[in-house]
């Protein structure tokens, strides 16, 4: 979703508040994109669950739109790591042709993500600078802040969802007819219950957590934002000690999301959110595990360092206010040797890998170890 | 010496200055105790090497102080890497009764280093709150940074000497009489013309390399130190592949130099400094080479962790604005065994271990991993 609070609309780069905890605006555009959208009218709004929902209808005010390829834009910068899931569940499942890919530069300025990688400064499909423009036409005076994912509907150019949550959600339940064949389960049914609450402690514990620690505003609240973060990691590598993946040996939805977070560890949060017990690096099960994924077409390579450490250290001047990006560190460590196959398991069970990435979403040479310069 | 440059003087914790590469300001007040004055006033003024000098006599202006035991006291920072150069070698010299040592606290304020852990908040030999007091007393309008190590008349009560380079090397030569039975020779005859060249790489390049990097005011200014750095530590990882220390097979002055820089190197410059490419504790030789150092008495029992990361991460607060000192790494890491001993060699020479500290000099329990909290 990238760092967009509302606040910071207010204040320039105004990611820590003095002596407070960070908190994550989760008020999100909570339209869903369904294959049968009269059916999920008629179903019980969802619970108050912030990792997304399955089963259920809307959330009261929102709306049903349908599933129909080559309608809806998905706009991700390659930075964040809220966007960087639904690259990732995009290209398991195939489903490229069927919903096209917009991405903004890393560094956004106050106002929105901006499409200032593109020709002209313009997104091709959308036409627009910024992705406020796209939601604008959708709600003219839309207060919060202009995050990603954003879905668009690509006709009136107004953005449908920006709940990133349930679009990786959606994308495996309701976009099932344009899934690629060999599509892996990321939501397998035998696995659920035990899912939801490994996805919860991710998401309240790492993948929002180091921003906890990142954003804190004393001394107080970063110790403990760290030692939260840390029991959460600990967790994690005691379970994938047996574990070839999250929930066993094939790759969920579980995974992607942890692997957003991970990626991003080593090259920014050490050091830049001083999430530094540790680098990933020195733990064998959980970077044995993020490699063995990195290396998994599909998640490797979706991964755009340059732009993740641009994004971080230029964006938030309240914590790095020289803008300076560090060099290091060495990443070619990503394609080291994983030991994970002792494990078993089989990445897309009785799914295939995707295909390599096609040549106009490829991360730049230079960018990623798996794209050399 | 601290982080204290002239400039630093007139714009609160403006450690960096846009655009510019940093520079370190190397003025001192070079004045020398040495063991006979009347001689050394005929020798000829040193080089001007920033490294000190041996077999030269004074900078022109600068005075010859007697060697008298009880009669100075050097004021040393735990914090400061310059200043803990001075900490080790007196205690590897086992001049501990002929010059005693006052310990001004991690984070300074603009004006001065501050005798803050003190009762009452005065250096209880001293008597000074402030040790820019000191200095005063010696130059009324004294204009400089107020640097740590400084050796302070105690009589008198103003600063004889800052010059950092040279203090330790006239604790080898000019305080022999005052050595401990059993002390290492730091600057063996036989090898100083290697050592000088090595000294002043490792003060140029890491000692003040780190700085470099961390105070760069430009992305261009910072890549260019971040080359430099890691060139040197190639250069040193490669240097201590075949030699247990830096010379060879014992301990010298250039170790001290190099240790002070590799003890805060994964605890603070990593992070702060954007020293990144790696940790220390990824390199296999010096790594290795520092913790048998670290293990060494005389080395890792000068190590306040706590002070040091207090010090830069508060103190410097254009690069930290928000003042919040990370609670990694993981220090325990630097008693894990060192396999240095393959390399032959005996610390000391012909010499023998310092005695333990004595209790009044330790480090605080929990700020070291020798002394658990």
């Amino acid at each position: 979703m990238g760092q967009h609070e509302a606040s910071e609309y207010s204040t320039k780069g105004a990611y820590v508040h003095g002596g407070e905890e960070f908190n994550r605006d989760t008020n999100y555009i909570e339209d869903r994109i369904v294959a049968d959208p009269a059916a999920v009218r008629t179903l019980p709004a969802p619970p108050a669950s912030k990792v997304g929902s399955l089963g259920f209808g809307l959330t009261p005010g929102a709306q049903a739109w349908p599933v129909e390829a080559g309608r809806y834009r998905l706009v991700a910068a390659r930075a964040c790591p809220w966007a960087n899931r639904t690259v990732i569940v995009r290209r398991l499942l195939g489903l490229e042709d069927a919903i096209s890919l917009g991405q903004p530069g890393p560094v956004h300025d106050v106002r929105s993500w901006t499409f200032d990688l593109d020709e002209g400064g313009k997104d091709p499909v959308l036409g627009t600078e910024r992705l406020q423009e796209n939601y604008f036409k959708r709600f003219p005076d839309y207060p919060r802040g202009i995050t990603v994912p954003a879905i668009v509907d690509i006709p009136s150019g107004g953005v449908v969802t920006n709940n990133y949550p349930q679009i990786t959600l959606d994308f495996s339940t309701q976009w099932k007819e344009f899934h690629r064949e060999g599509a892996p389960n990321l939501l397998p049914e035998g696995e659920l219950d035990e899912m939801w609450p490994v996805m919860t402690r991710v998401f309240t514990e790492v993948n929002n957590g180091v921003y906890r620690a990142g954003f804190a505003g004393s001394q107080e609240a970063y110790d403990a934002a760290y030692a939260r973060l840390w029991d959460a990691m600990d967790w994690l590598e005691e379970r994938l000690a047996t574990r070839r993946y999250l929930m066993g040996p094939t790759i969920t939805e579980a995974d992607v999301r942890l692997f957003t977070t991970l990626a991003r560890f080593d090259a920014v949060y050490h050091g830049h959110f001083k999430t530094n017990r540790n680098k990933l690096a020195e733990m064998d099960n959980l970077w044995g595990y993020a490699r063995d994924l990195f290396q998994t077409p599909g998640f490797g390579d979706t991964i755009d360092f340059v732009q993740i450490k641009d994004h971080y250290y230029k964006v938030h001047e309240d914590i790095n206010p020289t803008r300076i990006v560090p060099v290091g560190p060495d990443l070619s460590n990503w394609l080291d040797d994983h030991d994970r196959a002792k494990l078993g398991g089989a990445p897309f069970g009785d799914g295939t890998a995707p295909e390599p990435v096609r040549a106009s979403e490829r991360v730049a040479a230079g960018h990623n170890p798996l794209y050399p310069a």
